[in-house]
C-alpha cells in the first residue's frame, strides 16, 4: 500500500531476493521466512560472542561482533532475510537519555516526564552516534549471501516514548499515557522528536544498505482507539511518508503488536507494504481484513507462530505452521514467528521448523 | 446469546434492575454502569479497612470487611452493579496450592507443572473452603440497595492456570504453554479441573444470592488463534453450559481481555450474554461484529474507557467517554473500564465520570 504502484515495484523485484518480491505483493509458493529474534540467546554460538562483547549494548555498538551474530542464524537455517542486531533503544541512548542493561533486569532509563526534560535531549548526533550501527549494515551487504535480504529497524515512536518515559519496561505504560492524556502538547513534542530522529536514523541504515525496513511497535496494544490513531498510526505513517520521499521503493514492514481489530486500519492507514501479525491474530481474519493480493494496494502479511510452540517443537509446531503457510500463503506472505524466539528454545527445533518451510510448495 | 431466548429472559426484566435488563439485551437511554476494581486502593476508606484487616487475602475471607469494601463506591458513585469483593487466585488456594501476596510483588504460588503435582491438588473441599466469600455475598444482597445488581465472578480456566503453573505473573507463560504444547492431555486435565472447580464455586456464588457472573480470562491474548479455541472457548462456554444446568437465566458476562479480533468468536461460540471489551478494542468493530440487538441472540457489551483517561480527568476523559456511550449505546451496553481502576486514580474524576454516565440519555 505504497505511494508507489505494487506492479512497478514487483516487475523490478520479479526475479529478485524472494522476501523482496513478497513485499512487493508477489504470491509465492515457497513464501520467504526469517524469525523475530533469530540472533540471540537460544543459539550457543551467540552466547560465545555475547560473552567476548561485555554488555548488551557493548554488543550492539562492536560492528564486527554485531555482523558476527546477525549471519549466525543464516549460516545454520538459510533465512531468506537477516535483521540487523541493534536494539529499539538506541535512539533514546543517541539522545543523550542514561540507559542501562542490567542482567536479567531489562533496560533502565532516567525517566523523561517533561517539557523541561525534553530539553535536555540531544537532537543533533544521532547519525554520529550510531554510527557502528551503519558499518554493521555495510559489513552485513558484503558478507551476506546473494538471496539474502538485509532488514534494518527501529522502534516506533510510541513504544520508544514508553521505554523513556517508564524508565523500564511497564504493564499499564501509567506515566506515559498520564502524560499524553494531561498535557498532550508535550507528549506530542516527545513522539514528533522520535517521529524526526527515527526518520534520520532510518534513512542512515537505507545508505547503509539496509534493503528493507521494519517498525516494531512492541506495545501498540496499550492504546485505545483513539491513542492507536494518534500515537501509533499517525507517527508511524508519516516515517513511512519521509522514507519514501527519498528512497519511494524502500519497502516497509509495521509491527503494531497487540492491535487486535486495528490491524486493519493500520494496514490502511499507514502505507506500510506489510504488517507483522502477533500470535493472537485469527488467519482467516487477517486474510480478509489485512492481507491485500490487489496489485495496486497490495499489503503482504508476515508471522505468526507461537515462538513457545517451537520451544515445544514436533508435530505440534508443524502442524500451526502448515496452517499458516496454507492460509495466509494464498496472498503475499513472509513466515515469521508471532513474537521473538525465547532463550530455551532448541536449535533443532528452528531447523525442524525451517525445514519445512524451505522445502514448501 | 444464551440457551434461552433473550425476549423470555427480558420480559422478566422489563421493569427491574438496570443492569439484568440490559444484559438481557435490551437498549437504554441510560446504560447501566460499574467499573472494574471500584472497590480498591483508590479509595482512602479502602485503605482504611485494607489496614485493619491484615494481608489481601485475609480481606477477601473476612465476610464483614469484604461487605464493607464492595459497598464503599457504591455509596460514593451508586453504580448499577456492584462486584463482590474476592480474588480469581481463591481457587487454586481452596485447592490447597500454597499462596501468598507479598505486598507490592502480586500473587506467589508453588507452582504446578505436571500430573504428580496435579495429584497433589485437593477438589474435594471448593465449597467448604469457600464460605466466606458465600457469607460476603450474603451480606451484600442483604445491604445492597434495591437497584444495585450483585455480580459474581471467577477467574477463567487459562487464567488460573497461567498463575498455579508459572508461579507467579508472566510475560510469556513459556511454562504453561510448553506444558499444554509437551504434554496436551495433562494439561487438559489441569484446565479440566478447574472447569469443574469453578462450576462447583460460581453456582455456590449463585444460590448465596449473586445476580451476574463475570468470567475473567485476563491472559487470553497470550493465545494463538488454536489455542484461544482450545483453552480459552471451550473451557468458559462448558462453565456457561454447566451454570445455565441449574440456572437457566443466570446471566453470564466474558472478559477474554486482548482476544483482538477473537472477541467475535468468542460471543459467537461461548454462550455468554455480554463481552467485556479491553480498552484497545475498536468501537465501531465491537458493535459490528461483537454487539448483537437481534432479540433471540443478544450479546450485550461492557467496556472499555482506558482507565488511565480516570486519572487525568476533565475534557479529555469525558469526551471519550461520550464517544463510548454513543456508539456502543446504540445496542445492549453496560459502561464500564476496559481494565481495572489504577491506585493514583482521584476519587473526584470517578465522581466527574459516574456523573456524566448517570445524566446520560
Amino acid at each position: 500500500m505504497g505511494n508507489r504502484k505494487a506492479a512497478e515495484i514487483m516487475s523490478e523485484a520479479q526475479s529478485g531476493k524472494r522476501m523482496l518480491r513478497a513485499l512487493a505483493g508477489e504470491v509465492l509458493d515457497r513464501p520467504p521466512f526469517w524469525f523475530m529474534r533469530q540472533a540471540g540467546r537460544y543459539l550457543p554460538e551467540y552466547r560465545a560472542t555475547r560473552a567476548h562483547a561485555g554488555d548488551f549494548l557493548s554488543l550492539c555498538y562492536n560492528p564486527e561482533l554485531a555482523v558476527e551474530v546477525t549471519l549466525q542464524p543464516i549460516r545454520r537455517y538459510h533465512m531468506d532475510a537477516a535483521i540487523l542486531f541493534s536494539d529499539i533503544l538506541v535512539i533514546p541512548d543517541a539522545m543523550g537519555q542514561a540507559l542501562a542493561y542490567k542482567e536479567g533486569e531489562g533496560p533502565q532509563l532516567e525517566p523523561v516526564r517533561s517539557a523541561k526534560d525534553l530539553d535536555r535531549l540531544e537532537t543533533g548526533r544521532i547519525t554520529e552516534h550510531l554510527q557502528p550501527v551503519f558499518e554493521t549494515l555495510k559489513g552485513l551487504r558484503k558478507a551476506l549471501p546473494a538471496d539474502v535480504t538485509l532488514i534494518g529497524f527501529a522502534g516506533a515512536p510510541w513504544t520508544v516514548a514508553t521505554y523513556m518515559v517508564e524508565g523500564q519496561g511497564s504493564r499499564d505504560f501509567a506515566n506515559a499515557k498520564s502524560w499524553a492524556f494531561t498535557d498532550e502538547a508535550g507528549f506530542a513534542r516527545l513522539i514528533n522528536m522520535l517521529v524526526d530522529a527515527t526518520t534520520e536514523y532510518l534513512l542512515a541504515q537505507i545508505d547503509a544498505g539496509a534493503e528493507v525496513i521494519q517498525i516494531f511497535d512492541t506495545w501498540a496494544g496499550a492504546l485505545s482507539e483513539t491513542e492507536f490513531e494518534k500515537w501509533c498510526i499517525a507517527p508511524v505513517a508519516r516515517i513511512v511518508s519521509n522514507l519514501r520521499a527519498k528512497h519511494p521503493d524502500i519497502p516497509v514492514i509495521g509491527f503494531p503488536r497487540g492491535a487486535g481489530a486495528g490491524y486493519a486500519s493500520f494496514a490502511a492507514k499507514t502505507g506500510v507494504n506489510a504488517v507483522s501479525l502477533d500470535t493472537s491474530v485469527p488467519l482467516e481474519w487477517a486474510r480478509e481484513n489485512v492481507q491485500s493480493d490487489n496489485v495496486q494496494t497490495s499489503c503482504a502479511v508476515q508471522g505468526n507462530l507461537d515462538p513457545l510452540l517451537v520451544v515445544a517443537g514436533g508435530e505440534g509446531m508443524l502442524r500451526e505452521a502448515r496452517r499458516i503457510l496454507e492460509t495466509l500463503g494464498k496472498g503475499p506472505f513472509v513466515f515469521n514467528l508471532g513474537h521473538g524466539f525465547v532463550p530455551q528454545t532448541p536449535p533443532e527445533h528452528v531447523e525442524e521448523l525451517s525445514e519445512l518451510i524451505r522445502n514448501w510448495g
